[in-house]
């Protein structure tokens, strides 16, 4: 049993309006001096694979079809044994 | 300069809707043996501290007053100095 661990941000230089929102939220909180705030996703993936290499070639499909948007995120992956 | 990295993540136990429509859209796409899909957030918060600790005491603050939801969410952050 492989687990996955999937970080997807959004790329540098595209608008995090979510990110935005929660700056202005941690301001109006009290926070003082939060300069930027990035939201991205974090996901864990459970699943068999036969080894480590056949794990981390589909997990890096599954980001390519479906877990990220290639044009504004980037992505990137642990993977834990066990 | 404080960069924190937040990881909010739903609690052992607890539904996670979204994660198991990914799960399914994965294995619609071909992807066998998919076993559990979480997904969480991931935030990446820039600020200004005057030390390690405040900056630890300030976004542990942040995290219960706004980015998690502590009766569904565990949270961890790390923090990168620069």
């Amino acid at each position: 049993m492989i687990r996955a661990k999937v970080y997807v941000t959004l790329k540098r230089g595209v608008l995090d309006p979510q990110g935005e929102t929660v700056r202005g939220a941690l301001e109006t909180l009290g926070f003082a001096g939060v300069q930027d705030v990035r939201i991205g996703k974090f996901m864990v993936i459970t699943f068999n694979a036969v080894s480590r290499e056949d794990a981390a070639k589909r997990v890096e499909e599954m980001c390519k079809k479906l877990l990220a948007n290639p044009v504004i995120e980037d992505y990137r992956f642990e993977l834990e044994e066990g």
